[in-house]
């Protein structure tokens, strides 16, 4: 299955006083992910946008496996395990530099218009994700 | 089983261009939610973590049903499905003012040290929070 | 000068591994401020956003005296200290519960149109914020 | 003056519900501004903390005069105007690709030790940065 990559940089604003990234971060990172997986696939999330589409999150999971920490170099790996006309679902995993695996997760989303409403993705959008 | 409600009102900052909540402020309403749990407990998890104890997240699932707007006022209901002295569990309900359910999840915890080792929780850390 | 005040207590998310909340968060508990001012005044600022009028941020400035945090209950008082049909500047404190100022800013807003346009505020909001 | 740039591609996240990115993530960015300078003098700010030197910012300042948009490519460059061995202050311009600017602001620091409390910095910390 295709994969796209993306490096994020920890910044000093996602630790929190456990000295660690603070959880929620990860579902932004993840947002990166998918936004590259968008680019890489020939479909920038913001022209979609534009046209009228919208993927809002209905479901969100993660696993935490090991803390990652202020300044670290991390990998966002994506695919895209689900699509139909309907509604998509996003996999990622959270990558060190050695490759080894620090957080791994899935978004799930519907296809909406741009007031919110469940809608069918065009099939021209369906194919380009495929 | 016990459940503990803490208010919040939506921050224009917790909004998105989608003009809705941004999915990932949920998970910081649940560390509200469980906050407040353990508060009524009468363990405040800031005693908890000057005695040395942490519980960082290693889990967190979300569930988006509707979404919520600047400016509501919502409540997080948070109750403690699971406990043990390894890790604990927190399931969370996002209600509206009218009771409606606009999002549950929950968040799964290890019990670590101040180096964020995997630890046993003491006894009346247990019991305190039974 | 009139004043509104506001409770906020800091979220875990707003702490950093310096373990004090991390400054940017002043920024957001400003606009709570502002947010609660408007109401105060009887012009909610979710309402004046549905007519049409919006009053982004231009200048922010903020001082941090003493640090805050996990748990603190602190109070954001409000005040408007510059008004006029072309903008306005919100002035702000931040204080501890013996009432030491914590920190203080300031923000400074156009008054624009829904797309963004620089605008004279409707007679009526001015005189509701006076 | 010797400056620094660094690209932050904007966050779906870092938008709020005007369409435009919400003014608080100007302070994320300058602080990846400071990280990259440090590190372009040779002082990765995560080896200073590690050295038991923090940089506590105690002044925000940031004038907002184009508004930034979802997955624009910005630039923020870096100098540093003021040092001694009690403090610092770093200067910011937010860039868009043509190099016009989007906003600028300044931060504020003192030199404290592990427990917050103000102290001198070494003397190679000073002239590192120099």
């Amino acid at each position: 299955m295709r994969t796209v990559d993306i490096a994020v940089r920890v910044r000093y604003a996602e630790t929190d006083q456990m000295g660690i990234v603070y959880h929620s971060h990860y579902a932004v990172w993840f947002e990166i992910g998918r936004t590259e997986f968008c680019r890489a696939a020939g479909m920038p999330y913001r022209d979609l946008e534009h046209s009228g589409i919208r993927i809002p999150v209905i479901g969100l999971q993660c696993k935490y496996r090991r803390p990652a920490h202020y300044d670290d170099e991390l990998t966002i790996r994506t695919r895209l395990p689900e699509l139909s006309s309907r509604g998509l679902a996003f996999a990622y995993d959270v990558l060190d530099p050695d490759g080894q695996r620090m957080a791994d997760g899935e978004t799930r989303h519907i296809f909406a218009d741009a007031q919110g409403r469940p809608t069918r993705a065009p099939a021209d959008v369906v194919q380009t994700l495929e």
